[in-house]
This record gives structure tokens, C-alpha cells and sequence, in this order.
């Protein structure tokens, strides 16, 4: 018996005619010109592609502030980067201290057990960031060879701020280290080379404004001496660094490259060449503590702690008496502001990673949480939520142009 | 020291304002719907995305051919696609006999070795079909748990005829079978559940003509019982099918979907149904037996045999005297028609898949290969190979609608 076609309904009747603006953890908009070269498809192989690569690598050096010749696109989400920095850098049987501050870093940790790592947790207090210390005794208590940790937890909000000191104290133990910088690039500092980080990780569609579907990862020359010394097989075939090697180093083949995504990430990394990191540095700060002045104007309560708290993701305390789904349905049907919930905790988070972090979408959507809770019969000061919002915004003193 | 911007050229100045006609091995020119679609971000998760991934499923069925609920998407390239199917089943010291016709069917045994299965390479002479019997022979001899197989082998152009006898052969030992149908899917017959196929992968860039980087896999019951009964970790974490079914049954999360390539896909898989299979069986048919006797008409020798040619990627030996390399590049450059090389062979290859399988397609390759052989003072009776290129197109029967 053949199978019958289905019928189906267009994506047009199914899309919304008024498309909800995404404020919430990623996927995030895309600039026009990252949508419209998504929609190119060349040879992915060739005299033309290999400029657009070679153009991809350049701004990519750029963007994670590193010298490394040894930056891959992966042809994935940004998890499957995460996996290819873990399964090649990750020996069966090496010590490896993960440093969990919530979901996506424990992934990390779940990713090094596959492969075989003799995986260590360090679980931070949730709602707050590693301290530098403690990881210090840590690794030298446990001598990993390899340390993941994420530079912004996307799940519960909380930065990592002392990166730059963990990274000081795994190298002098010989300590390879793993970012997770997925919702961080290109937002707030990273110096790869400066800080001594061995992987950095990040995906399209957060602080990249970019699809997801499309990745990158960027080696030290430390960590691809490891990659190159190994004599054991990877299990993974499409994420062996030294197979996809080929195809970003030597104009030869690994697997058809995701040539639209990677259109697509050259638009978007070009726009954020042409706006300089400084200057994309203040943009998202200025705009994520105004949203912050905001949310607490509105009488709303932020989730971590003003030293640990991630700009690119704002986390905000549900009201008491309020559900958590209510407020997400509501804010996305009446005011088509889509925001998220979390894994697990009472929050509400809110993006501020690329094309979300504008003056007009914060102003949208400190108005379209306002209203939502005020609909729901809880308390929230709009009036004074704008007025903080724009009193930040007047008042942010650029830090890093 | 901190790095700089790079100086870099836009896409503009580096896209040819003629755009290359895709006639290689793929990836194949895209239709607009799928373009566009292409260019569209929404959540990831959520009612409207859950009606879209309906909808994708309800279509591949159709276009596998089969009642499988267990049919996954990929964000990652065809290869990943292979790669999901082999590691969630083929579990370490499983025995495995890989048909070997070429480089992708090879592909798959060097994946099943990675995943420490006990693989047996079946290796067929250059340019031939897998023998049923002999493959029965081989299942007999060495007890496979699975059986690896192309559909078609996009390297060397030829098609293994005889699946649905292999499958049965394979069934009645009890032994699961892996197709790979990237770059055949929807452009011939295969019916999964008809065949007893218990995997079959597919890519975008190909038979369904849409971008490169989000892939299909479907599983049948059998596959999907042992995938499910599998006590061992798996080392791979995004190609875990028991963590992708959380995304694609559950509307729940794995990791972030390739939003707009689910887009693309979505509208390539509709554009399949609207047109139908038989229709589109026809249509390659007819496209495919045309180009082949407008390449005999210029007085230019087919590859493969008749009995063991694959439709989907025409190979064509390379006239004596000439240089392989050559007449890719100047049929490039003076035509605008890009056409495949191979891995190692002395032919050219070019594409009938998907958009690449239109009359006026045809007409202008054949115009442009003739002339091309002509200008390196090779032999190509171009008015003999229009004419019996034009001939075919009118004699064809349709022998599916």
C-alpha cells in the first residue's frame, strides 16, 4: 500500500500577519542582511566560497579577539559546537572539572561523560557565579586536564564574571579551557587570546543576530596541538576537527558546507565588524540597563545578583500570584512581545543579545510586561518603569568606545 | 594587544552578478518559496513551530513512503544525517556489512567502524550495482546485526537496482538496513515500508532541492525498537535519536532547531506533494534520459551502464586529450554552468535533481558542455546531441502518473 500526500495548510495561514517580536532567550531577529543572503545557495566548494570562508575566518578572529588559525564553522546548532570542542578536546579517561551554574553548562559536563571523561561537577550556588577561588582549589584538587565552564548562563541569567582569573589559573596548571560564549559573543568582552581560552563556542541566533542551524569554534594553537597529538579515532565523524580542518584551512571537502548559513553568518558578521566591538559593547550594555532600571521601575524584581548578572539575558522574578505561562501567553497574544520562562525556576527572562537589544524593543516590551501583569491584576508601575528606562538609557556613559 | 577589524569585500562584490547555473552534484539551484522561506526566524518551540513540524513530518511520510512516526530532522548536513542512523544503530561489536559502490557508501562504513562496529566492507567492482545475490551470499557469511547501502552513489553515478531485493534479504536474516538517499530521494521510487527499509537519510541540497544543512532521517518500528532498547550512552549528544524524538514527538527541547531551514524544508516537501511523486519520478525520468541521449548525440560516452545508471547524477567520460579540470573551469566561465568533477575518476558528472531537472536546464548544459568540448578542440556534434536531446524529450512515456 502507497502512501497518500497529506494536505496541507501554507505557511503563510500558519505564520501570524503581525510575526511577534522575539525578546526572549534565542532565536533572536535578524538584520534583512543576514535573511537575505540565507537565502543564497552557491557551490559549496570553489574559487568563490573559499574568498566568502576566508572572509569568515578574518572577522571571526575579530569577533573572538584571537590570533588562531584554527577557527571552524559547524554546520549545527550552537550544542553541536559545544560537542565538537568536548569530543575533540576531551580524551577518554582525562579529568575534567566542569564548572555548573545551571543548564547549559551541565550539558557541557554531560557531553565530556560521553566521550568518555572522568567528569568532576563544580555546582555554583544557583543564581550565582563562579568564584575564582574556589575553582583555583578545584583544579588543584582535582588536576583536570580539560575545564568547561559557560561565559553567560543562558538558563538562569548568571555571568561568569571572573572569567579572566579562572582561565589564569587553569593555565597554570596546564588546563585546557572550554567557553560556552553562545549568548555572550559579540555583547560583552571576551579576549580569547588575552585571557588565555582555549575553546570559545558560540552559536548563530543569540548574540550573533544570526539563523540558528550554524555555528562556530575557535581553538588556541595549545588545544589544536592536543587535537592534532591524539592517536585515538573520534566516535564523531561530522565533528573531528581535523576532518572539518579540511574544509576551512584547506579548500578541500568534509561534508556539503551549509553555504546559506554561512551566508548568513558573513552578513552577520560583517555587521558587527562594521558597528566595532566597543561600540556593540555599549549598545548592549546601555540598552540591557535600561531594560534592568525598568523592570525594577515597573516594581518587578530582578532574579541574580548585580555582580553576577548577564546582560544579554535579563531574568525577572514572577509576582507572587501570578503564573508564569499566564504572563507568556498573554505578553505574546495581546502585545505580540514573545518572552521566555526558564528550566524550572520562577522567572521570566528577557533577550538582550544582538537585534533585540534596541531602544524601540526595549520601550515595546517594558510596556507589554507592564501591561500584562496589570492585566493579570498584579502591580506595575508603567509610568515609572519608562521613566527609569529612559532616565538609563540618558544617563549610560560609554565604557568601552 | 587586541585584533582589529578586518577590511572586508561585500557578499556583493564577490557574488557574480550572473549567478552560476548548479548543474554539479549538487548543492542544486532552490526554488523561491524555499528561498524565502529560508529567510524567516521564529521560536523555536511553541504552538506555531509545533504546526509546522506537523506538517514536515506528515510530508515526509509521504515522501519516504512510509507510516513511520519516528522520522527526525537534523540540523547538520546529509553526512550528519548517515551519521545519526549508523550511531544510534549500530551498537559496538555489532556486526555490520557496508555495500561499498564508491566514496559516500564507503562513508558509511568508516562512520560504523567509528562507533566500534564490526564492519565487513562488501566492496563492488568500479561502476556496477550491488548483485542481490551475492549480497545474500555475504549476509549469510558474516550475520550482519546491519546492512549499509546507497540508493544511489553520488561519486561514481551508479544505482544499486536491486534494493528492494537486498532489503528483503537482508529482513528475512533478521539484519536492519541503512539507505542513504541524499541525492535520490524524491527523484525515484523508494518505498520504505514496502522494501522494509529500516533507515533511510536524505539532505537538503539535493533530490529535494533545498539548502544545504538540515537533513532528514526516518526509522522504522524495528530500527526504532532498538534504538529504544539500547541500555549503552551513546558518545554522540546532538545525533542521539532518543534525545532528537524529546524535539520532534514531544514538543519538547534538544537543542535549538534550525528554525529557518525547517522553514525551507517545510516548503520543498510541499512543493514535492503539490507536484506528487509519480509526477516527480516522471519528470527526472524524462529530464534525466533526455541529457543522457543529447551527451551520446555530441558523440560523448556514458559512465555507467545502462542496467546500473543512476538518473539523479550523470557521469560522462572524459574525452581523450582533454583535461578534466579544464572543462570545468571554461564551461564556468564562458557558460555559466558549473558541472561536477569526481573523486578520482576521469569523468564529469552532472546533476538531474530536484530544480536542476528542467527542460530548459538541460537544453542550455548540453549547449554549454558541446561547445566547451569544441573550444578545447575536442569533438561534439552539437546539432546531433539538441536534436536526440529534443528527440527523447518528446518520445518519453510516462511510466509513473
Amino acid at each position: 500500500m502507497r502512501i497518500s500526500a497529506p494536505i496541507v495548510e501554507s505557511l503563510d495561514s500558519i505564520l501570524p500577519d503581525e510575526p511577534l517580536l522575539m525578546m526572549g532567550a534565542g532565536p533572536v531577529p535578524i538584520p534583512a542582511k543576514v535573511a537575505a543572503a540565507n537565502g543564497i545557495v552557491i557551490n559549496h566548494l570553489g574559487e568563490t566560497m573559499s574568498r566568502i570562508i576566508e572572509q569568515v575566518k578574518a572577522m571571526s578572529r575579530y569577533v573572538f579577539q584571537t590570533e588562531s588559525s584554527h577557527i571552524l564553522g559547524v554546520a549545527g546548532p550552537g550544542s553541536a559546537a559545544m560537542e565538537m570542542a568536548v569530543a575533540n578536546l576531551v580524551a577518554p579517561g582525562d579529568n575534567v572539572l566542569s564548572v555548573c551554574n545551571g543548564f547549559f553548562s551541565t550539558r557541557l559536563s554531560e557531553m565530556s561523560e560521553r566521550v568518555e571523561g572522568n567528569v568532576t561537577r563544580f555546582v555554583i550556588e544557583e543564581g550565582k557565579a563562579a568564584d575564582p577561588l574556589l575553582v583555583e582549589q578545584a583544579i588543584a584538587k582535582y588536576s583536570p586536564k580539560v575545564l568547561t565552564i559557560v561565559q553567560g548562563e543562558t538558563s538562569n541569567t548568571v555571568c561568569n564574571n571572573a572569567l579572566p582569573e579562572i582561565c589564569r589559573a587553569a593555565k597554570a596548571a596546564g588546563c585546557l579551557v572550554i567557553v560556552d560564549a553562545v549568548c555572550t559573543l559579540s555583547t560583552m568582552p571576551l579576549y580569547m587570546d588575552e585571557w588565555g581560552v582555549d575553546a570559545v563556542i558560540t552559536g548563530g541566533q543569540k548574540g550573533l543576530s544570526c539563523i540558528p542551524g550554524v555555528s562556530l569554534v575557535a581553538f588556541s594553537e595549545h588545544a589544536w596541538d592536543k587535537i592534532t597529538s591524539r592517536q585515538d579515532t573520534l566516535r564523531h565523524w561530522c565533528l573531528d576537527a581535523k576532518l572539518a580542518d579540511k574544509f576551512w584551512y584547506q579548500s578541500s571537502y568534509h561534508y556539503t558546507a551549509p553555504v546559506s548559513g554561512i551566508m548568513a553568518i558573513h552578513e552577520a558578521l560583517r555587521l558587527v565588524c562594521e558597528e566595532t566591538l566597543p561600540g556593540r559593547f555599549d549598545r548592549h550594555l546601555r540598552c540591557s540597563l535600561a531594560l534592568q532600571a525598568g523592570i525594577e521601575g515597573l516594581g518587578l524584581s530582578l532574579y541574580a545578583d548585580k555582580a553576577s548578572r548577564l546582560n544579554s539575558v535579563v531574568g525577572i522574578h514572577v509576582p507572587k500570584g501570578i503564573d508564569q505561562k499566564t504572563i507568556l501567553a498573554r505578553i505574546s497574544n495581546d502585545f505580540k512581545v514573545e518572552i521566555s520562562g526558564s528550566f524550572g525556576l520562577d522567572i521570566v527572562r528577557i533577550g538582550q543579545m544582538g537585534e533585540q537589544c534596541r531602544v524601540h524593543n526595549i520601550f515595546r516590551t517594558i510596556h507589554a510586561l507592564g501591561s500584562t501583569i496589570q492585566g493579570l491584576d498584579g502591580e506595575a508601575n508603567l509610568p515609572r518603569g519608562v521613566a527609569m528606562l529612559e532616565k538609563a538609557l540618558q544617563e549610560y556613559q560609554p565604557q568601552f568606545v
